[in-house]
């Protein structure tokens, strides 16, 4: 399943360029259904910064685009890059403050406040255009395309993309509140849907774009807009995934859920890792699977992951 | 000195209506020079709500024209000036996180890292023309004049207060992170100075407006842009105030100072309770001098205030 070529591109720079946001996640220290905790303890945050650190530790290269604010709390998540060994040539410092998403610590849904600052003052130039044509994969989230001139330039990077033969990842994970007021981000994101070769939602984000409907329904909806391979991830129940002629099921592997933090992040690694090593989609997908797997025995996003062989013997795939 | 005439003001209903930011306040729970610490801890912040929060312990009435974020931490605000008994009847919502600065614990000076949002978004409306034609004394800070919206209520509020009598009092705590990449807050702020009746600034304030100077050029300066009473606060060196032709040095009163944390609104709030009380400038900049002192007594922005008269009889005034 799937049209991904991946064969004619090992003479690539980068494997992976993610691009987007990264964050401090400032997040209650007691557990509370609302804001009731006064005191917070902040963290390194992003997901596509999660995903770039994630594959290394799997074995391919990566680097991301993003941008932090001219401020210490830009020092801090620079700092944490850095320590887990990821490419920060392309992290730009911005004149605004790093952005931040406050946090309570829940059971059920944590409630973000957003403060968006420098994540979206991502200006497309040359040096993107050129991560962009020497990289085998490009992802992005649907922070940056929240807001100018991330937006614009994310529709560059696209179009570079395309010309490059660089496959592109989208994580349609919309959230209403990291939309200007009055701006039809939905309308938005089922528009970019054709553009790109890979989307990954899960059913919370097909029900933020679509309302509430079944899952076949969620995945002919998403094929409708043009997505090429949807892989849609239904948590404890495994995944759905289809490219509009093989649709395929597979179950959960996770044996021992301690954190379901950067669940989605861990996927994303494992498949994109898994197509860069060669393997076919489905395969690949078996692989994402198990990262997630994987992740979920440890607390928090950035967990230290086997290679892809080690994967393959734990998860006998 | 000064023309302040309130004795014909004696029916208005506010004493004093303040205008500006209220905030979360995140602060490292850990001394630090930079951000070293990870764990923060929220407090309630904002010189506007501050001062309308002291006056009322003071002995007169106020009210406070702001915007809140529509999240759980302008929830948290606004029960916190509830607490204080503040009349809450003119903080708005807006559609916007609830403004947040985050502050390292220094025993020299903090490090503020801005995360603005709905604190500017004050529009102004009837509800507003009604507030400042109703009010002895209008008081406003730069948080709002340093961005769109909130700066255009600012000059419609001069404007209003201006043709009602409304005595208008200007904080000119300048900081250049709070105004936009571009934009002379600088000039603005020179500009607004000669439609105000008085003026406060600290030395740290008259330094970021006109550089190095010493304190007799700056009173210069600030009554040559047409300031009409200036009150000019020296920290631990007491002050000095003029209104052009008379001009008055006052020594410090503080006797124990265990935090220097709104000492400042701590001077506003005293001078403003005893003009509205009938005191000459004279006495309400004492009046002022000896609030600051009380409030350095005690740790926080707000503290517990005693009545006017018992002030007089702590500081023999």
């Amino acid at each position: 399943m799937g049209n991904i070529e991946i064969k004619d591109l090992k003479d690539k720079k980068y494997d992976i360029a993610t691009v987007g946001e990264v964050l401090v996640d400032m997040i209650s220290t007691e557990y509370t259904d609302g804001f009731d905790c006064d005191t917070y303890r902040r963290f390194f945050g992003g997901s596509p910064a999660n995903i770039a650190m994630n594959v290394k530790k799997l074995g391919i290269n990566s680097t991301i685009i993003c941008c932090a604010g001219s401020d210490e709390m830009g020092d801090f998540l620079i700092s944490k890059m850095k320590m887990q060994g990821l490419d920060t040539s392309n992290v730009k410092r911005a004149y605004s403050s790093t952005s931040m998403v406050l946090l309570n610590k829940s059971q059920s849904s944590p409630i973000p406040i957003f403060y968006r600052g420098a994540d979206y003052r991502i200006v497309f130039d040359e040096s993107i255009e050129d991560v962009i044509r020497t990289s085998k994969i490009v992802h992005f989230s649907t922070w940056p395309i929240s807001r100018e001139p991330s937006r614009s330039a994310i529709e560059k990077i696209i179009e570079v993309a395309k010309e490059s033969g660089t496959i592109i990842g989208f994580d349609p994970n919309y959230h209403p509140a990291l939309w200007e007021k009055g701006y039809d981000g939905v309308s938005y994101i089922k528009g970019i849907i054709k553009d790109v070769d890979i989307i990954k939602p899960s059913e919370d984000d097909a029900k933020r774009l679509f309302g509430e409907e079944s899952i076949d329904e969620y995945i002919a909806r998403f094929l409708d807009l043009g997505a090429k391979l949807v892989i849609m991830t239904l948590g404890k129940d495994g995944l759905v995934a289809s490219d509009g002629k093989t649709t395929i099921r597979m179950d959960s592997v996770a044996d021992n859920v301690m954190d379901t933090t950067g669940a989605g992040d861990a996927f994303w690694s494992g498949f994109y890792a898994a197509i860069v090593k060669g393997y076919d989609v489905k395969d690949a997908i078996r692989l994402g699977n198990a990262s997630s797997a994987y992740k979920l025995r440890y607390t928090g996003a950035v967990v230290d992951f086997p290679s892809i062989d080690r994967l393959k013997d734990l998860y006998e795939i």
